[in-house]
């Protein structure tokens, strides 16, 4: 009855979150033969050590990468640069990379003309998550019935986007592949202005004279809650993910700011006809969410 | 060992999702004799009788008051002004009204001159609450752990507020006394905006061209589930928070625009350190909500 692994090695380059989780999932469900784990810090090498994440852990990708059947970019998207020319001599011929990335033109620009003849990169990006980060907070269940999205370049061989797709329905995450310029717009509005948006109002309320981080604590039931947790969230990577998804995220945000000055004006010239006709509108959109099996 | 009952009777005028918790609480712990429930809609009363929510339920809050020791007013804050007046005449002599309103200010103008004398208003705001309405959706626990704001104006009979006070103690909740207008600003920042900012991020997603909605439902789980979870809430209930306390909350909108605006600026211009270090400071803030046990 056994599935039969998806491949020999893979080399997981970043042990955060992600890293750690796909880590957890390959290890639990026997995907491969071997993990090959690499971590920049010393902490983080040792923790993965400790926690029996990986079968060998280096701190040089070069080093672990080599002779890995698939290699999964797992750090902050703006170290996927630097990465890529570091691995590209090391990769065995017919190796796969890809990555888990939130935003797509980018990494294709950045990962992609540094892959040498003979080997695939294959962009991707498992849409799940939480607010924690390091190797402690994965777990094998995190990618169970959430999507994750591909986005093949026209040229990328089928056999590669069918082996990262396979690697990720494993991870029971159900598969969709997109241009990635789509992708990053998609994005830009269901998770990247999201944590702007919390970043923000978190920043706003700890900058208050008037009232102390005390009350903001103390009355964060009132909804602020929901907020400080999304706030939370990796500070490098969300960095790194504003910096790569510049236009999306402008022009959302511009979206954005502009209804928000229209609610404003409505608060202020007492338009609660305004205010209920858009508060039973979003209502109906949850209604979308939880049909779609993603509350 | 078992607790003296709080009162007699009480009557919980609206049957929502604080009104009907409250009513299961009082209920389950024994803390009153008789509970004296009303609604206005046919549906709400039916429903209430059915899931025995009440020992007596009437569509006419006069009628439901009379004889109680202890009145809440449970429904949206627009439609207090209204039920002051209608049950003015009703109420015994002694009798104590508080009510849950999230917004005191408004509440104080709007019910405190309507009370006749010998009669005490105590305005109370249990800070806690979900997202669904109606009154299959409250539980008893809901209040457990959180904090309760009174706000009574200095001439209130300490009486009264001891006893409004013990009533959501025995709820489970930590009791604050705190100025209205402070009230309406610490609220404003960790409750309302909040409210505001989801509405409007889950109404520019509900809107955009390009980006389907089977698109927005489908990778929520990058971050606006959250939002769309917020903006869920009753609508009507909403709609009377911002329209009495536009002071404040345009205030903290006023703030949190601002503090957008340089975000994007640092966006625009690929300033990676402004976000970093915005980033890092509200995962501090964080963690002090988890510490202030409210996460």
């Amino acid at each position: 009855m056994a599935e039969p692994t998806i491949c020999e090695r893979i080399a997981i380059i970043g042990l955060g979150l992600i890293g750690s989780s796909l880590a957890r999932l390959v290890r639990r469900d026997g995907l491969v033969g071997h993990i090959a784990g690499c971590a920049r810090s010393d902490e983080t090498r040792v923790r993965a050590e400790e926690l029996g994440l990986v079968d060998s852990i280096d701190a040089d990708p070069a080093a672990c990468v080599r002779d890995a059947d698939i290699v999964v970019l797992c750090t902050p998207i703006g170290a996927y640069s630097g990465l890529a020319a570091t691995i590209a001599a090391s990769l065995k011929p017919g190796a796969i990379v890809t990555d888990v990335g939130s935003v797509k033109q980018a990494v294709i620009r950045d990962v992609g003309p540094q892959m040498p003849n003979g080997t695939h990169f294959v962009p991707a990006h498992p849409v799940a998550g939480t607010e924690r980060s390091g190797p402690e907070s994965g777990f094998a269940e995190l990618f169970n019935g959430h999507w994750c999205i591909l986005t093949p370049p026209p040229e990328t061989s089928q056999e590669a986007v069918d082996r990262v797709a396979e690697l990720w329905h494993r991870a029971g995450m159900m598969i969709e592949i997109m241009d990635p310029a789509h992708h990053d717009l998609v994005l830009a509005v269901t998770s990247h202005l999201p944590h702007l948006i919390a970043y923000n109002i978190v920043g706003t309320a700890a900058d208050l004279e008037e009232v102390t981080r005390s009350e903001v604590f103390k009355y964060a039931a009132g909804g602020f809650r929901d907020f400080t947790r999304i706030a939370a969230s990796d500070p490098i990577m969300w960095r790194d993910v504003f910096l790569n998804n510049q236009g999306a995220v402008l022009e959302m945000l511009g979206r954005f700011t502009e209804d928000l000055t229209a609610l404003q004006r409505a608060i202020r010239w007492g338009d609660g006809e305004a205010l209920e006709t858009l508060f039973r509108r979003t209502r109906e959109l949850r209604r979308g969410i939880v049909d779609a099996g993603q509350a």
